[in-house]
């Protein structure tokens, strides 16, 4: 099937205009896109803009042979020629001439037809639906592997920055301890504003809506499940068994107020939504357990994630030979996405050109014995913010608690130009597991002395 | 030549221990390394540690079948087997049962023999040597075309950042505009120090010798030359010709005190020795130039290359489509250049299996009409500080020279605190081209009022 595919674009080329003797044999790989929207339309432009480029750098020239669209007639910011458009995207797919699919809808139930369609007529399939492949990720890569076809989803994580790449190829030789990464750039936008001007959540959110940096229903973004997608995927490449969403603890950033900002600000400490991987060593004949969770949290001023702002993404990856790295771009945005699908497409072209298209899988499940640690067992440290009557005897009574539960305190702070009825106490929580907490917080949210339900964000030290 | 070895691989598989039927094949990679030191112990280490995992990922079993050393009494940090050990390193070229070559004696002398030789009998060669591919990097990427072979150099640039991956793979849709890279661990741990501690050059130097972060022979580092092989093969990579050392603009640290980096971070700044490479915008008809250079810099203290602090590496690159991105790592070390090592071996070992060694090549050259800007012509702005016995009309002559020279000052500062028959004066210039500001500082060497040679650093705006 390969060979026979790589043979016919060899073929192809008496008809596609390109001149030359055997040596500068160029060749020509046809794409169909899915989807003329963002993406789609990123795409075709960028090809537009650094298709002869890209041609010269691979030795194959890339050509956007058809865009299946929703309406023929809707204005597009990415101006298609007509010629190129259909409403029928199975005929795309359908078409011998056309090589590679780019699935470029979004969503996950046509999405999924698209992909799986494309892999029965022999076709690799260049993704960016991070939605898609959280859903359904473990059957798209079945199937890639049933029809010697592959799946390319650089573009599904952190916009532009190669992260894909990075894990698959560049750190293959490591054992990866640790992800931290800031993978939505909505969130961090809103956290970076609040944080830079003491604005409230919902005020920011409003701006952000305004200015196209969030989107009209933004629990996707807010509630962090964008983020646990993209770190669903990243959890499963990095650790060879494929992480199921609802193994994936999730909170978002609605619930984090512009008091806690400025408390974690004067405690020397910045609030971003992080997705977490975290590999824990495991006694010996124990399978490893892995966290992987999104929430947000505490990082220290000082840490180079602390100082990712607005709508940038950044990742940390910890590999057991390279140590710390760091890969930092824009995370969404047309352009950015389309640099990613485009580096796919080009090893796509490669992998057609070469008869290898399952050269690199989608991905290895490699790590039988592979399981998510429930939250309630990871082990972290904690920012709790608690209002209380200002009396003799409050702070006891919470400490007794604690210590009861063997939680240490760290710190306790009462934050001074409070007044009223209630004011703040802060308290930094020791390494402590998220059960032992959530337990003893409960008991401290039912004292007289305690005004309102206690705020908890996890602090991460990145060990 | 290429389907001949992959067969040969798949047959060898009977003779080396695996078992499976053909669904789970897996194939083994045999491994020569030359060079038993730092980077060939350290890739030997990692594969003792990470081998398993790295063949369950790949579906190919690399092996390291023999080391070629010098001395095989001498003790060394990696414990290799003896049976592995010989000092004859044609001999492990020769031996038939080798499919890759992992060169990492380092010079470029018997390296290029060792590379030459190997690519002579079909087989790919991993190194880590920037200095052999800055002196002889188009005589081999020559020559592993002739030859059929590859070249893979992920290990020569910024240790364990995949920089050369991101840019030939991941970035490959974008035409990049800016590389700025702070690729020498060595210098950004002196820098560094100087910063924190206000300490001296020498001092700093010292002790990084004593702590083995510096060579006791260190010209090679802090005067800029590694950090010249590692710009020069980023620069080649991205632009598409080849980029001659000559060509290369390269000032070192040495001339950096510490009374300049307590003025620049009066300013807001901070000192990093950076390689640059800028595309300029050429006009119709003209070839595009680029600027190539390493210096030391003034970066805005906001800027996140400016917080890269110690022995890492990080590398800013600029593409017309993803935007800015940056990748942050250990640029140095045993464990970081094995972990860029290894993720060679794991793509050659594919591209073994493959039967495809030519898929992605080591350097396409396509940019025919590439030109190194000379640094007289590069534009950039300026710290200068000068010595000046401080008299009425001093700042009025020095401010008439480069007045005449029609060149810009956006400041003035005279530090306080300064007595004694000089006093430091700094100026910061406008953008200015480096031969204008040249001239005009030799002239204002020569006034009576100047009583030390001119300090001129150039101050980096990431525009």
């Amino acid at each position: 099937m390969e060979n026979r595919q790589a043979k016919s674009i060899k073929k192809g080329l008496s008809g596609n205009g390109f001149q030359g003797n055997l040596a500068v044999l160029m060749q020509q790989v046809n794409i169909g896109i899915i989807g003329g929207g963002t993406v789609g339309g990123g795409v075709y432009k960028g090809l537009q803009v650094n298709g002869a480029l890209m041609a010269s750098r691979l030795g194959v020239q890339l050509r956007v042979a058809k865009v299946a669209v929703r309406d023929l007639k809707k204005g597009r910011a990415v101006n298609i020629p007509p010629a190129l458009l259909t409403t029928d995207w199975q005929s795309v797919i359908d078409d011998p001439s056309i090589h590679l699919i780019g699935e470029f809808i979004g969503g996950t139930t046509t999405a999924r037809t698209v992909v799986l369609n494309a892999f029965k007529k022999g076709k690799s399939v260049i993704t960016a639906n991070k939605a898609l492949l959280s859903a359904h990720g473990e059957e798209l890569f079945a199937a890639a592997a049933k029809y010697g076809t592959n799946l390319y989803y650089e573009a599904s994580v952190a916009g532009g920055i190669p992260i894909i790449k990075v894990l698959r190829e560049g750190l293959i030789g490591n054992r990866i301890t640790r992800i931290y990464g800031i993978v939505n750039g909505t969130c961090n936008y809103i956290l970076s504003r609040m944080k830079l001007e003491g604005a409230d959540f919902g005020e920011v959110l409003a701006d952000a809506q305004r200015l196209g940096y969030a989107e009209a229903e933004p629990s996707l973004d807010i509630d962090g499940h964008d983020a646990a997608h993209k770190t669903g995927i990243l959890a499963s490449l990095a650790h060879g068994f494929w992480v199921k969403p609802k193994d994936i603890y999730v909170a978002g950033i609605t619930a984090i107020s512009k008091l806690d900002i400025q408390f974690a600000g004067q405690l020397g400490y910045t609030i971003k939504l992080l997705g977490i991987v975290k590999k824990f060593e495991s006694g010996k004949g124990k399978s490893a357990k892995i966290q992987v969770s999104v929430y947000p949290a505490l990082l220290p001023n000082s840490h180079v994630l602390a100082s990712v702002n607005g709508v940038f993404n950044a990742i940390l990856v910890r590999g057991d030979v390279v140590g710390d790295t760091l890969y930092y771009g824009r995370g969404a945005g047309q352009d950015a996405t389309a640099s990613a699908a485009l580096s796919d497409f080009a090893d796509a072209a490669l992998d057609l050109k070469c008869g290898t298209k399952s050269r690199i899988l989608p991905f290895t499940p490699h790590e039988q014995d592979g399981a998510v640690l429930p939250i309630s067992e990871v082990v972290s440290r904690y920012y709790v913010r608690l209002s209380v009557i200002d009396k003799p005897g409050t702070l006891a009574r919470i400490t007794a608690i604690l210590g009861e539960a063997n939680i240490g305190i760290s710190s306790v702070i009462q934050p001074e130009g409070h007044e009223g009825s209630s004011v703040p106490l802060i308290l930094m929580i020791h390494d402590a597991t998220n059960s032992n907490v959530t337990k003893a917080l409960g008991k401290i949210a039912k004292l007289s002395a305690v005004k309102a339900p206690p705020v908890m964000i996890r602090v991460e030290s990145f060990e």
